[in-house]
């Protein structure tokens, strides 16, 4: 059986595939034995007590780069250990196919305006598609078969009025620990709706009871280690799944890239809030700009075309060749 | 003179302001001969080199955590050197004063529901006092006094035509040169629109000319190393100065924090495509929802008893002691 050290160490770097230096993270794309192998390493954090607050990681060595006024700037190398206090983590795919060095790519993102008349030619049959796959087994586990029932959060379903029904889980993005980084999903009962695209205002006052029944139960669910405004609550467009679903996240969360970012991210408050204004058929005719990757399927389904066609017709040049 | 390396050696630990554990960097106070001193440190990302996408960095020792398949999972200590590889940036501010610990420490954030009602009795009053106070002084000296003329990036200005201008410069938070993280304000000439709450229809085509522009002349300005559809364009609200202008942002930028996220920023498209909807007062009319920290002056001059009143309306429990 191979080991961690005995892969990296015959590693043969081809390419970096993506690198975040705000995460501190990189992938590495190479081979192994004339297989790809994908390495990510990602920078460990300062060694920070939770419970006491205290501070444990030391300075080896340090230089100073500047000085002005009160202010001082340097770099520092820092103690290091492999048990106690390491400075990577690490992360070996091998042997890794096409589709993991797909997703592990860096994609380009680009910043979409779909309009009523792009979502019924391009994203309702995309979603149409999705639905009649079956795609959605999982969540109908979730609600109906008690699947994850160790997991879930907070229930809410009267067996006289399922359509208000919904179900808290943690998301998987969050380690079910750590407060500061609360993450959960609430699921509804009710199919009808597969993205905001669907909400109209018969759904206002719904949305209303969803939202207040998060804020008053999500905190007491955790002990009230935190206030119902400190909760942020919202929804994705695209979603990465069509079945209606809001994102719970503590206010202070640390960081979550696109997934907090206007442009994927709407407030369940501003949802709730547009449904004031957009006349009876709600979202159905609004348009909607989001950011979208070009590794998801509805760029190549049309939306990539749709953006060329927008920028011509704007009289807007579009820089360089598309990709 | 005093050095960095003096200043860490005589440090003396008392507690952590503020921990990230997105962004690796950890800011804690202590004391330095009786006087407060702060020192933030922030891990270095791996060593990347751009041009040729090579990279340097290796490992000095591994350790397997597990294994699952074709997935490794491990620890590591890296190669560092403080000439040209160091581990971490240092940042020593000392003697720091009360103002200082209060930037650096963290806050908490809430989020907002802004009526027209709480506009105009809490927010109104405070961006009037804002302007009286003269503080916009720095934006008159970029705008006619050819302040910072050298960054200057694009300026569109016809003497005739002064309400449509507007100046283009880089924000301070870039560092001018990797594109990845191209980061620019939009300044605007006319001064009538303090922030988004000021946008009526009657703006819109104004708003609508400003953001095919801006997709048309950056661009150009950077030789076409983005696309125009690879902007970010948006407002933030709360603004963090009350002169109408627009960030624009590569839309690849690694991580902005709450910079980006819904409940703070507002892309121009959404605002332009609002004003469809808002009637006449535009968004004068309109709730709008957002995240504030308690460090800023609008919390304790009125946001914060709002928040707890409109939990009360809401019969929601506001779970423990406010803050």
């Amino acid at each position: 059986m191979e080991s961690i050290s005995e892969l990296v160490e015959r590693f043969q770097f081809e390419k970096v595939l993506n690198s975040n230096p705000q995460s501190k993270s990189i992938v590495l794309l190479g081979k192994i034995d004339d297989k790809h192998a994908i390495i990510t390493a990602e920078k460990t954090h300062f060694s920070v007590n939770s419970s006491t607050n205290e501070y444990s990681n030391d300075y080896e060595k340090l230089k100073q780069t500047t000085k002005n006024d009160i202010y001082y700037w340097g770099t520092a190398l820092l103690k290091q250990d492999l048990e106690s206090n390491p400075s990577a983590k690490i992360n070996v795919i091998w042997p890794a196919t096409d589709i993991h060095i797909k997703k592990y790519s860096q994609q380009t993102m680009h910043l979409v305006r779909e309009t009523p008349d792009v979502y019924n030619r391009i994203v309702k049959p995309y979603i149409d598609e999705m639905y009649e796959q079956r795609r959605l087994k999982w969540v109908h586990n979730i609600l109906y078969e008690n699947a994850e029932a160790d997991r879930v959060v907070y229930k809410d379903l009267i067996e006289e009025n399922k359509e208000g029904g919904f179900v808290v889980l943690p998301d998987m993005k969050w380690d079910g620990i750590n407060i500061d980084s609360l993450y959960l999903v609430a699921i509804v009962y009710r199919d009808d709706i597969k993205s905001i695209r669907d909400l109209n205002p018969s759904h206002k006052n719904w949305l209303i009871t969803l939202n207040n029944k998060i804020k008053t139960f999500v905190p007491a669910c955790y002990n009230f280690a935190l206030r119902p405004d400190e909760l942020n609550i919202f929804v994705h467009y695209q979603p990465s799944y069509y079945h209606f679903h809001i994102h719970i996240v503590n206010i202070r969360h640390p960081g979550l890239g696109l997934g907090m970012s206007a442009g994927k991210a709407v407030l369940l408050d501003d949802i709730i809030e547009n449904l004031n204004y957009l006349g009876p058929q709600g979202f159905m005719n609004k348009t909607l700009s989001y950011i979208i990757g070009t590794n998801h399927d509805l760029w190549a389904r049309g939306l990539k075309d749709e953006v060329a066609r927008q920028l011509q017709a704007e009289d807007i040049p579009r820089s360089r060749s598309s990709t």
